[in-house]
């Protein structure tokens, strides 16, 4: 192999041009990329460039995928350690190419080792500006926006990391047919009210207002997870919240135990099927606080509340609950759309929405934003 | 052109077998078909077939669709008088030949004198029974249900006859994939508490009741369209409703004036483009009540409350209405699915849904159905 | 019914301006429709138009289809007879409408009493110019091109009029899409040098000099299908031919006998299954022939053989008699073209076609002739 | 990142169960990758799995993708060095993987030090046998074939590993659709007699009876790339030959000028256009040459010349050519089949078939061969 002598090693605060993607402690170096869809893009001359990373954790690896002038060109599992990943060889040195490095992988709550960090590149050319997209979106989710099953064959059950995916996921469907830049936060069996088993510490709202409240850990720590959101640094056009599909697992499952405690949660149904008035009120105030949240930090962007991508079964309740947060704030700037539902044909691995179910979701909510962006 | 002499004619009455769609009075004869997708299907043998019709209108001329073994054959408008159609001729004899003679435009309530009446069948075969289909399936809405703008270039503005259709109907989709017979009560302009341009007689609920009472003038009274409809006799698996469009129009149309009385009609915005309470709670009582009279007649039916195929206006106060109808009824078997709105690429004549739009709104209902029947 | 007062009558020579598509005699009065495709196009203002047709036939009665705007609006079958057919009613009068009434039925040889005469229009508005297409093709065929197979359900296998169309037919798909309008030679179960079944009279090229060598019987004699056509009068950007299907088909069958002289024609197979050398190389002489006939009255025209949508098997014949006719001509304005052959899932009735392999067979050719004209 | 004590080292020979894809020679140890689509296939259980490689080059760095239980999984660059890459983790270990690891760049004719060898695997698991599958496919081509292009966007003009592919190259697609093991023979730039730059020592025959005549260099002649390819070890059901659309472009250029003696080659045109009549003529024979090596040594196989992704210029120069090549041999066991040409739509970077082309080719060769395997 012949090594191109021309390579300049950057640190990541030296490189003149650079656009980072998700939410994440701007400040550090090196970059944590802490959520799915978190990742730097760069429009860069010359023939070859690396990226140095920082990779590490206890069991769930990160997955990155790269795009080179938009499009699809790798994604591969990253081992732990620190290392130069090449992302371009052999070019015409004098285009500029843009290059984006994308975090595959969800914040991983159940992995607090588990991180991956920007330090720097290695290039022959030169970096130039990146503009900014048309519209910014914030995507927020369970284990369907975490692309669970986007990858992997029907029949693969295990919850693993190469199973979860940005790159073919509707979230980054739809922003790229918008020409949008997304943030996205979003956590596999989470919930609104409680998780799908009924830990009611697996709840989205509880995180929503850290740079990544998903990121456990003392290292992500360290590297700002838990710092405070700032709201005001990157204001979305849209917030398209994608949850429900847990808090209608919980009202089938078995109480959660607190293993410190021994307190219990339990959504319940009546012996005749339906759910427990109590229960499903509980849900729906949470639906109400957690739009409120929303509202509170994003004060003119519009809400979509999406449903539908495994199931109908809690339409009415959320709609219940948004035409109450209507009623109680006077609040119009937000929408209910169904998703199509998920079929033998569209499903993907781990019964969960594969890559076509994906793309039928994100034409539906590309067809709506068109019509209120 | 040789006549073929082994021709025997047949007063409806005296065939065999043979089965009627749509809603209509058996007992008349000739028999009339008030509705769209109303029609008479036939099992036959023999080399030629033939159908005894008597049509009438002021204005608005009935069309029908021919389907022979399934598959579409013809389409064609009919002019005044009693005439015989050719449904097949030259057929090999013995084979059983299945045949539906469709009407495809929506019962006319704005033309009186508009009927289509079967007669009665030449053949030179035997008329053999007619299965029943798996499924049975109530469609009720207003333009779109109607099939407006299915057929026609995107530029065709005339409100016709000929631009409306059950052949290219989200209806006739549906049932056909889940092997659904089907009865459509619809009209264009309508809606659930007033139409587009806020006439309040203009509402689905007040007909529904009655054979086909969307059919006026005095000789479709004498035919038994004003009769009260037996809903004993056919009992749906599932309603599926399709109205709010119309009512959204209605906040944005001037008052509608009653031409005799004086009196005025309409739905109302707030200055800051909301809607009116009062009047919004108005369209709501309206949706809870005509729930609870298609609930009242259809003890057992799964409903289907679909929405979106002109806009999502009216989601929350569709949504708020049957949470709201739940509440007071405990009545769970129901409902709400939002359909995909209209596109550019999918649009039809008259700016509404073309065939392109029902075939997706048709695969969106026959997964949902698919989960529940 | 009210009748429209203000309709006046029109003798078709009487009309202002229309425009004839399809070969024909275009003296005659009334204007006969010979074959596939043929029909009148007009453009018109006034609220309702009507044609008046003379139809007879002895057994194969004719279908036609129209179109408003350049859409679909209808198809039926025509009865012996001479009378009036309504095209549209209660339009908005001062536009102008386009409305073309084509015939679906191909030249029906084996019917000399099939007929399809216009003798005028019926309308209360003026005949406005009707501007050429930008391209003119011309195909000839067989069974597919007579679009055997475009309506009917799988299970259909009668040999009828209602199965064929030109509406469904790739030739009008084609010269849809570029802009074209076409005229058809086409005779099911008809080849280059025999029919499928070894009839040597049931050859295309023998009859591709007269106006419509295919119309059958005295009556078309009269009309003057037999007169020869003049090839001056229009002259196609490309000839798109696609033969070959039956004279493979000739290989697997018995020898026809000549019912008036005993004399036989069969093409044969070795024993090892191979085709006969004698009889493969007057099948390829006789494309060698038919390429310089067509040449010869079509000078400037590009000359596509297209072929497969029934399988491959001459593919080679075909190839080398093009081959050895562009060596002894120089002629290199011509092309060989394969067609996706049917599958189980684009398969129409009869064993021919459906709709859906003619537009796969549509697309190919509109791409290539995209890339030639 | 906690490290899997319980792996086991295994040389390639020490694994009990593999199977190897593509031509290479099987002895060796480390085992050469030569060619696009080679690669190595197991049936593993255990939770974790890890290749060992060796990888090296001069200029061009191989690609390699990853399929598990046949679904893709990875795709990446691979830089040079010995070294391991975990192909899954954490799996639950009692189920059966399958996994692939594929090799997607061509052998690389212009960088003799291109090399990629496996050395064996780490594992927790056992290797259990890999049946074969139903149908062997060996497909012979150009760039279209080494799927330059199926990568990148439109507008990346470079010649660069990345671009080609074998995981989204028609290849691929019409053995997953067949149920079949394919062995590939491709070469971006290279024809039937000649190169398109004229450059006679670029055509595929001379290199088809080695292991992999196309991987230069001293250290892939070492490794068994230039021995004679045993044609008994695999006998492909179907040879595909996708060539001629770089000796149509060579017509064009300018000659080709050997560095070393100074003797040039060229295929020329007549003053009018058409093609040189020697120079067809020995283009002509090449394929006739090649039909019968191909012959030779596939004695049982089905041969398909298929043509046409980047254009139709040698329809007839190749059919005439197999014509004579039947005449002469008498061997009927080969067809001729065009592909969809590539369109705006389906072009991929590099103005070369883009993933969308592929799969349209994909489809004409699968339902073609479905017919005659």
């Amino acid at each position: 192999m012949v090594r191109n002598e021309k390579l300049k090693e950057y640190r990541l605060k030296e490189v003149e041009n650079y656009k980072i993607h998700g939410r994440t402690d701007e400040g550090q170096d090196p970059l944590p990329l802490f959520s799915q869809g978190s990742g730097i893009e760069v429009n860069v001359t010359g023939s070859e460039l690396w990226i140095d990373v920082e990779v590490d954790f206890d069991v769930y690896e990160p997955w990155v995928w790269t795009a080179l002038n938009g499009a699809f060109l790798s994604r591969q599992m990253l081992m732990a350690g620190s290392y130069s990943l090449c992302l371009f060889r052999g070019m015409s040195p004098d285009t500029v190419k843009n290059v984006r490095f994308v975090r595959e992988l969800q914040a991983m709550s159940e992995d607090g080792g588990c991180c991956l960090l920007i330090k720097g590149f290695r290039s022959d050319g030169a970096f130039c500006p990146v503009p900014g997209r048309r519209y910014k979106l914030e995507f927020i989710g369970d284990s369907i926006t975490s692309g669970e099953g986007t990858y992997g064959e029907k029949t693969d059950m295990d919850w693993l990391p190469m199973y979860m995916s940005v790159s073919r996921n509707y979230a980054g469907m739809v922003s790229d047919a918008l020409e949008a830049e997304f943030r996205l936060i979003s956590q596999g069996g989470w919930g609104i009210l409680c998780g799908w088993d009924n830990d009611p510490r697996h709840n989205i709202p509880s995180r929503y207002e850290k740079i990544c409240g998903l990121a456990g850990g003392e290292r992500n720590e360290r590297l700002g997870a838990a710092k405070p959101y700032d709201f005001q640094s990157w204001k979305p056009d849209a917030v398209i919240v994608n949850l429900g599909t847990n808090d209608a697992s919980a009202f089938d499952q078995p109480a959660w135990e607190d293993p410190l405690t021994g307190q219990t949660f339990r959504q319940r149904r009546n012996p005749d099927g339906t759910y427990h008035t109590e229960d499903i009120e509980r849900l729906k105030q949470a639906v109400i606080d957690f739009l409120g949240m929303i509202r509170k930090h994003n004060p003119g962007s519009h809400i979509v509340w999406t449903y539908g991508m495994l199931g109908y079964d809690l339409t009415f309740a959320i709609t219940d609950a948004m035409n109450r947060y209507q009623k109680e704030t006077g609040d119009a700037n937000l929408a209910f759309l169904q998703l199509p539902n998920t079929t033998a044909e569209t499903v993907g691995s781990r019964e969960h929405p594969g890559e076509r179910s994906h793309a039928r979701a994100a034409a539906v909510i590309v067809e709506y934003l068109r019509t209120v962006l």
